[in-house]
């Protein structure tokens, strides 16, 4: 009955599965990682009853075991042993361990009382894409999810398929918060028609948290393609990596707004600076534009961007850096989400397109296309 | 006026001084920093009100000011700051400044309105000892301070003179919270006999946040001796380090009391353990021992020690190291205290003394007499 494992490799993989569960928790058995050993290895699976994800890890010595167990206990039961390999072996629904000089046994909960989330993911909605293009699209859109409750369908990335302006399928994450907006594409395998047809309203809203717990999982060394698929209703997704490490989670049920309409289109300007110049730019003067008083004002003018508070928040500051802009022009913009979008960036120059102080601004990488910012200005 | 300085060494100068302001701070006043130049370089001051620590940076420009500006702010501003040097020019009661392409300012307070912590310290009641003694003393008895409010009296560490049972005159520090006990002793340096005097009731309690504050200034690299002064009416000392920074610090008005009452003297036995290996013993059990059931029961028999929880916390676990002990029995202590215990001490083998469960246990490093610990037993 008993499996044997090495302690570092369950460690890891109950970790990796109980990212799902919410520390404060006043449902016991979601705060619970599912044990199952077989012929095959142990595989370790938690929810929050709208996401689950499935890790696995290798047995030394295969056993029989299915239990529920608190997936903080187990986590710090594991950090606090050595390494080496750990014995586990149930006792009805309680799980004993012994690891060395140690043993001991953790209470457990009924195994069926562990909501599934589950659902039919049909072979033509499945598809596998780079685990890199995948993460990309998370990475860069994520930072601009509102956290706004009442705005429940902007609480996520909304993922599409559509046709770029240069002719191009794309998959493209799109996230919102009302004053940031983040745009990026990654090419729409073909094999995804089915799951992403190309075409207006077509999309799916992945909620931030599992957006979030996918990129955690995409960020380990998971392999290089990921395998996606959507459930006949359409309402589910599951990521599965190289690694053999799952999640499956619902979309948001909501209609993301037609976010075309607020990227702007006509410019009477541009400016070309440094991205990392620029970010440091804002650091410098980042004392002075912090708690109440986040903004600043950008001033273009020919060679130089001037970025200056004023004084609003205990003092002032002004620095300047290097640009090549078209037309002068002062706009003032948050300063904490204009960092946020820079960072989110790869890009060594970026291209700021604006038209007035009261239109949004358009950020992007002088030779990445892919992705695309806009950030709103305020009055200053 | 303006003097000019290099950032980080500004930076690290108010860094320190400002660790003692409040995060939380109803009073404006007293969330600032006083800097002040004049020929011999830079000066930083910053009080709560009961202690008070001035630290120093070099000027490559001498420049006169005195000013008075909100520490995390300036803090903030250095932060933010490429290396380079910075130029501080006072503008009334502001503070402008220029670094690099960077300028600005931040709003000062009145400088009259910071609070003075200071005192007449007689050359008579002045001393230098090691700083490595002294932050043995500190660094040993913080961890058994109490925290509880209602004993004020207990919530530094008491320094006094004594003789101890070798003969040997003492600089001791103690500190308990009713659960644990630590005595730490120094040599007493002869200079410091009007400062420290020999005999009952001739000490001094040093508010815990002091003795932190002074302890983070000792774990700089600040030089091998420190200064020790005593005011005048023995209500407040100076501690000043050989870079030039110093803590001034009230004591706390109250007699911390006979603390050698509680310091067990008739044993039934005793063991030897390995003090990382206990404390290996502990962390592997640990998991099942936190939260409100922190206890766990030695089992000392001879050869062994066995360490276990009674599963009060959601599971339960047992291990055990190779001892020698002396007489077999059950003693349930607080796993957490003696951890801290333990971890403060450098002792290779500890020697655990006992005499029964009701009875506290004495800790002692078995080539380290200058530290003792008492820990009280709970009953399992």
């Amino acid at each position: 009955m008993s499996a044997v494992i090495e302690t570092a490799a369950l460690r890891s993989a109950v970790r990796a599965a109980a990212a799902v569960t919410e520390r404060r928790n006043s449902i016991p058995i979601l705060g619970c990682v599912r044990v199952r050993a077989d012929a095959d290895g142990v595989a370790i699976t938690a929810t929050d009853m709208d996401i689950s994800i499935t890790t696995r890890a290798p047995v030394q010595t295969a056993g029989e075991l299915d239990v529920a167990v608190p997936a903080g206990r187990l986590t710090r039961v594991l950090t606090a042993l050595d390494t080496g390999t750990i014995t586990l072996t149930p006792k009805g629904k309680d799980l004993e361990f012994t690891a060395g000089e140690t043993t001991g046994g953790l209470y457990g909960f009924p195994v069926e009382d562990i909501p599934v989330v589950s659902a039919d993911f049909p072979k033509a909605r499945t598809f596998t894409m780079p685990a890199d293009a995948l993460r990309a699209v998370l990475a860069n859109t994520l930072i601009a999810v509102s956290t706004e409750e009442t705005r429940y369908y902007l609480n996520g990335v909304y993922l599409h398929g559509r046709e770029t302006h240069a002719g191009t399928r794309a998959l493209t994450g799109v996230a919102t918060n009302g004053h940031v907006m983040s745009q990026q594409d990654a090419p729409l395998p073909p094999a995804a028609s089915e799951a992403f047809p190309v075409g207006p309203a077509a999309g799916y809203i992945l909620p931030r948290k599992s957006a979030g717990l996918l990129l955690r999982m995409l960020s380990t060394e998971s392999g290089d393609r990921v395998e996606v698929a959507i459930d006949s209703n359409r309402t589910k997704v599951r990521f599965r990596l190289a690694d053999d490490t799952e999640l499956i989670s619902r979309f948001i049920d909501g209609t993301f707004p037609d976010y075309e309409r607020v990227v702007p289109r006509n410019f009477t300007g541009n400016a070309k600076v440094g991205r990392r110049d620029l970010l440091a730019a804002l650091r410098r003067v980042s004392a002075m534009c912090e708690g109440k008083h986040r903004h600043v004002l950008l001033r273009f003018d020919g060679t130089r961007l001037g970025v200056m508070t004023k004084g609003e928040e205990g003092g002032h500051a002004y620095t300047a850096i290097p640009t090549v802009s078209t037309h002068p022009i002062e706009i003032g913009v948050n300063a904490a989400y204009l960092r946020t979008l820079l960072a989110a960036s790869d890009a060594e120059v970026t291209v700021i397109s604006y038209s007035d102080h009261a239109n949004p601004l358009l950020l992007q990488g002088e030779s990445e296309p892919a992705l695309r910012q806009v950030i709103m200005p305020v009055r200053i």
